[in-house]
């Protein structure tokens, strides 16, 4: 067993930081998670020019700290896990480094430009949040009702562009760039915006055949958004009823969350798993 | 038993402030749903500048009687309740204190600011008009499929969200603040009203890519709105054939309201129901 | 029998105008149907100002025909029904006068501001149209799975009055009338307009914490879309297995078009029905 | 049989072009698909005036390529196939037609008007890909769900209409033309821009009755999008389960594609198929 090679403390580490089941583990996972949306949000405050302005300090000591203790937290999962590159490699791996790697960097580059679009990386974090979500039950069954009529949707979402694509050349031949229908992809684009019942209201239609037209485009989507409901409906109606087995660990080796119970080996690293 | 303490002007008097089976009951409700919803139109309509102006003095007289009105059946109220404190520090005991103060107050302090705020807590009353319609069956069964489905919607906002983010801080890169898309809380703020196709208009792309990336949200949003769609949809042909066994009355002790029938005991003091 | 005390030409023309068996009846009524659709264009386009100016004569005489048909019909239709003062009083005979009567009027009155709103009247023509559509099977599930889930849909729109009450008094509070939400009515129609994912763009929240609220405004209407969805969806889904035993014919006494085919009596006048 | 008659050649190229078993086929379909999606971006981006000027020569000479392939494609098309007829005047045989002549013509004439017109004939290849789709079994469930509420779909439409209709009407009389409600069309318009919860915003309500009215067409609006999608939602449930004995392949004699496997003769063109 990969187990017994490890020393003990990198066991004790490895349980607190990829477990869920002990404790620790479920400290760790709550600390971690306050920390990530602490962090996301000191990202968004600073963006807004009046708060930086006035907490520029603050906002800028906090990134120092939650950068210096995910870079701890990085560096500790690739001490634990029994192989780094596995995980390094991972998606999680990767999001891990990009999200503390800016605040590095801009110790070193000042353009501000390009930093702003790198500052944005540390919002990758989410997505981590969303691997701590994944351990909840309800996710795993909603997950699954979407990957079931995922053909299904993809298959749905083209009809919407086929039909924007003809609609929405019609109307840039009715209405043309004088009323704001100034290309076809510019139409296309009012036309998803009108199927899909959002309406900004910037580009709306000014000739009697125009407003027609709009008219039906409305009440084709007001009757097609019946159809992802319907999808999903029956697919969660199926899923429903099934005892989810789905498991709350992850790979002692590589670091993979597992998904289902039954599991024998890692998806991933094709480790032995302890439960098997 | 409880009820054998009280005197007997007592014991009618709860039965028609807080039974709903007598015909006595049914007039006080029906009377105190009146009085509710006529309150509720008044002080909408105070806020009116040009209604305010032409009927200020009717609009304070009004106010004044069902003020007082709903005063004595506050102290009605506490005296026939076996538990008066019990009663006081419940949800709607602190809601219909906070409902009368409102005037009595405006009658010592005159600063207007404060008291617009202040006055607004007589709306208030709109939760009585809620447990009143509680005691209906359908709504009972709505409640339980929303209840059931409660989790379940949780995290599907919550992803709703983290998509909102991501979305929101790409919508801030590609547009920026020279096409409204000031700060990254503004741009998911956008994110969110194109996700719920709710469409203000009020911000807009502005560059093609940011046209075609709203394109993707828009159709996200019209796709993944069949989700909460499903769930309660399932969770409602579930709870639709069950027997609902919902009582109609309340407790006499505390006037908490007993939502099963079979309950022997009061669910929040303990005490020994009457059909028990 | 009632149906032996007509003359032989009466049951003929009643058979005609108020049956939809025979092949006579049929184009009956599809006649009616184009001469009404005819009838609701002509009020329409007579309304857009530019089309008036034009073609006025024109309309002059197409509504001029139209009424005087109508009338033909309507006075055919007390003629030929055995009680004429049931027709005249039922909603369908209130209908076929109002919607004749305007014409004539605009004879004798000619205020133009009074005479456009008694001109709309004759829109009402519309219901006539309703009445046809009845007959075909598909409509009449719709229409008893709409009635089933009746009670359950005007408790849903109740709460989402409550809802918008207590939400939009607090965008009152927070935004305040310097940012468009002048008065808590009109918050309310704010409120509304954000709820039902409609979106005008008309009035906005401008303050971040108003902004905040109206994101969990937007979050809460796409989630209980689902509500009405899920109750609609699990009503049709019941009522569409069971044999609709609709009628297609109406009472030969009053005119009343019988539902169910295994009615004995007419609903409305009690006349003992031909089938029965 | 009508295979023997052709020569070898013809045979394979029949296969090739309208076959999906074979490796050839699926290469030939595949290439076919990313030529159509290649030329329908370039009559987008040619819209583009900005594009246009920069880019004219490249999206010239794309184009020419792109017709001239095309029309070999249609010419090979008439060569194979058994009863050229039947295909030439066929759907997708006028689609082929008309989408190869617009670059032809733009050689003869050059009135620019007429020309953004014929033009946009060039995307009528969109319905190719449509043909091409229909092979996947997922969207032949979403197609016939569609097809069986079809009828239900359409009155639901008729409802909406008629609503708004008279809905439109009364808001055309409160609001009237200094508000922005025109006319009755054009208030109409407004009215299904507020039911389907489009909501563009250029069109508002100003008056507080208009306003009101307005809030319950929303909720109304809000209330019957459940409609079609317990429509469709009980329609797809019912159609899951079916198996799907739906074909790949195409007729040989008219090029018409064989919806059920089952199917023993062509149902256009009444040839007796192979694997019958």
């Amino acid at each position: 067993m990969n187990m017994q090679q490890k020393p003990n403390w990198k066991n004790k580490l490895h349980e607190v930081i990829y477990g869920t089941h002990t404790p620790a583990g479920k400290v760790f996972d709550i600390t971690l998670l306050i920390a990530i949306i602490y962090s996301i949000i000191i990202v968004m405050l600073e963006s807004v020019e009046s708060f930086d302005e006035k907490y520029h300090s603050f906002f800028n000591i906090s990134e120092w700290t939650i950068t210096i203790l995910f870079s701890i937290e990085y560096i500790l999962r690739i001490i634990c896990v029994n192989q780094p590159k596995k995980y390094i490699f991972s998606f999680y791996g990767i999001v891990d480094l990009l999200s503390t790697l800016p605040k590095y960097i801009s110790f070193f580059i000042l353009d501000s430009q390009f930093l702003s679009v790198f500052r944005a990386l540390r919002l990758l974090r989410v997505f981590r949040i969303l691997k701590l979500i994944r351990f909840v039950g309800e996710s795993n069954k909603l997950i699954r009702a979407l990957r079931n009529s995922r053909s299904k949707i993809f298959i749905f979402i083209f009809f919407v562009f086929i039909i924007s694509i003809i609609l929405g050349t019609v109307m840039y031949l009715i209405e043309g760039p004088e009323n704001g229908f100034k290309s076809i992809p510019q139409s296309i684009y009012w036309c998803i915006v009108t199927l899909t019942t959002v309406g900004f209201g910037d580009i709306t239609p000014q000739t009697a055949v125009g407003q027609v037209l709009a008219t039906i485009i409305m009440i084709i989507g007001y009757g097609i958004i019946a159809v992802p409901t319907g999808i999903v409906s029956a697919e969660y109606t199926a899923t429903k009823d099934k005892t989810s087995n789905t498991s709350n660990s992850s790979c002692p080796n590589c670091g993979t969350d597992i998904v289902f119970s039954d599991a024998s080996y890692c998806r991933r690293c094709g480790n032995k798993l302890h439960n098997a």
